[in-house]
């Protein structure tokens, strides 16, 4: 360090929100700063961190102009115009993960590509850019999940259509639209599991335990540690995800999701290259949180120790109800239900299936964290009370 | 909560600073902001917090002016202008800890007289305001301590003389500047211990365990937990700073200096009503960090578990050396020296005797944490370097 110098974050939700509360402990000094690029001046970032700016992640002007400003570039989401990346990195902009690790991610079709390309292990699948690749890829299976190839988060663009009649009219829709799709057959797993990797330039990593996670309509509700995979599961979970982290040649985070087949194989299902809602837990079960090791990477810092720092943990989601309920409003209620419970609320406005904050408890036993997470999440919805 | 509402923190160092980091799990959102009174636009708070402004607590006109803003108040240190506050809290202004709280820890006499009025254990003490009580106190035990009753911080304001011709010197010279003194015996003790209570108004409190602590030069420098103390002197601590909390009437924190006579009675040496050096383990080693405990306090909120989560824990404050090396620049090599070390930094200037850090360790065992935290601080001093 020494010399005074910016970190950017391209993002400002609530990771860079996380991110920002991580980088209090010993990065932000009067030589380094953190500083995001918002798309509003209300967001969950900029409501907790002093140096921020507005633009968009799309807008390669917006990037631009951000990235002179930085020392460092870093992202809290993907969504980003990868061209303006490309350009920065030519003119010798430090990006991390690189424009070509997000290229990767921000394309399924590449993803897997990649995955499968490092003689990783990936379901079936092909990709569809047409109606005969479509009617084809149809017939290839007895039922089939269609994914939009980019744009697609939290559950959004995945489509699990009920015949093949509806894939194909749904397929038809999308094509139409110009979108290309990964189709693969709907799988029979046993579990889902996550697994999240830190990686310096270089390549020196350190790997957090498997978790098992819920996921409802594709977006994350609940993960579990210890996962409760076999020995040689788990083994074999951190085995794929530092070699597709070394495939990606990540800087930063890779977040790996993986299914557990009948048998105890597994594949890769989807990587991210950012701090996951699959590690939120780690701010409170472990040694080192994804978040400061995101950032200990991304400034090439040696770096924390992942490991767990109790015995089982599970963390739940608050994700906004139907009714539009703020969870702030019943706050009070929460932390007097459980004292040991560890809530985090993002300062997001409620509205229905937004992400608003998660819950982690931590306990001697993967069950009873899980109630009491739930439980907790129960009372911030408002329910139980009179 | 649900009305938009300011928590207002008076003092923008590193208490401010970890405590907007608390802040930031689900304190801080659309309608809830933190703001701080800064001395300077570098302090550690405003480095990562966005709503500040520029004010001296010593000031009436600034304290007014910034009260005017929030809808409870708070503080960080209790260097602040009494009578403004009293004139706030009479005005209808929510300051917690109270005008009543602040005076007794702003005045060693007030704070002795109030702890001994509650029935509390203190050591021997004089008040001395003139040259006759001055000899009448040394002349009562072999050796003695004088103390400023006011203005004094980190061991500044406490002298230890020599001799009995040393102490009138000094005494002499403190009393003409127009000091009061505390004068007290040199206790011989077993050990000091510290203890934090976290108070709500109406008086629901949590008990931290307590911590052994090692000063040097009246400066905190080591905090252990467990502390190693008889069962008893630990429960007795516990009672003694309970009741300390309800005498004070504090909401917020408290924190109880005391030292361990040898046969195990304690007495009660200082009082904070704030977060504590000696609570700054509790970030990494207990559930619920002095930090958060201190604003859901303050906000009225129900408190969270204090509880250990860790077998042990040794803070250890990294301190302005007289070369005014900067750890920062040394951060590298401490990082990769432990990787399950908690370095928290606070982006101050070094400069010899202030207080740069700190770093805690958790482990199994508290002579193996105290040998690695001491490791660290160490490495962050550029020790064992080529």
């Amino acid at each position: 360090m020494g010399a005074s110098r910016t970190l950017g974050v391209v993002g400002a939700g609530q990771l860079g929100r996380m991110l920002h509360q991580a980088a209090v402990s010993h990065v932000i000094g009067p030589e380094t700063t953190i500083r995001f690029l918002a798309e509003h001046p209300d967001e969950p970032a900029v409501q907790v961190a002093p140096s921020w700016e507005i633009g968009a992640a799309m807008s390669a002007d917006d990037l631009t102009r951000f990235a002179k400003g930085c020392d460092v570039v870093t992202f809290e989401h993907e969504v980003v115009d990868l061209q303006a990346i490309r350009a920065l990195e030519r003119a010798g902009a430090v990006v991390r993960p690189s424009a070509a690790a997000l290229a990767i991610v921000a394309d399924k079709v590449a993803m897997r590509r990649a995955v499968q390309g490092a003689g990783l292990p990936v379901p079936p699948w092909c990709q569809v850019a047409d109606a005969d690749q479509l009617d084809d890829a149809i017939g290839r299976w007895p039922s089939v999940v269609l994914k939009l190839s980019r744009g697609g988060y939290d559950g959004r663009g995945v489509f699990m259509p009920d015949s093949a009649d509806e894939a194909a009219r749904i397929g038809r829709t999308l094509l139409q639209a110009g979108a290309v799709l990964l189709v693969e057959p709907r799988i029979a797993f046993e579990a889902e599991a996550a697994i999240i990797v830190a990686r310096r330039p270089g390549g020196q990593c350190v790997v957090y335990d498997p978790v098992r996670t819920e996921q409802v309509d594709g977006q994350c509700r609940e993960v579990r540690v210890p996962s409760g995979l076999a020995p040689a599961v788990a083994a074999r979970c951190r085995e794929v995800a530092i070699a597709a982290a070394a495939a990606v040649d990540v800087v930063g985070l890779l977040a790996v999701e993986l299914f557990v087949l009948d048998g105890g194989n597994v594949v890769v299902n989807e990587l991210a290259v950012r701090p996951h809602n699959t590690g939120h837990h780690t701010i409170d079960a472990c040694v080192t949180s994804q978040f400061e090791n995101h950032l200990r990477a991304v400034l090439d810092l040696p770096l924390g120790d992942p490991s767990l720092r109790c015995d089982a943990a599970v963390m739940v989601n608050v994700i906004g109800n139907a009714v539009g309920d703020d969870p702030v409003d019943h706050l009070e209620a929460a932390l007097a239900l459980d004292p040991a419970a560890r809530i985090h609320l993002y300062g997001k406005r409620a509205r229905p299936d937004r992400k608003l904050g998660h819950v982690t408890v931590c306990a001697d036993e993967v069950d009873d964290a899980a109630a009491r997470a739930w439980a907790v999440v129960a009372a911030l919805h408002g329910d139980g009370r009179p």
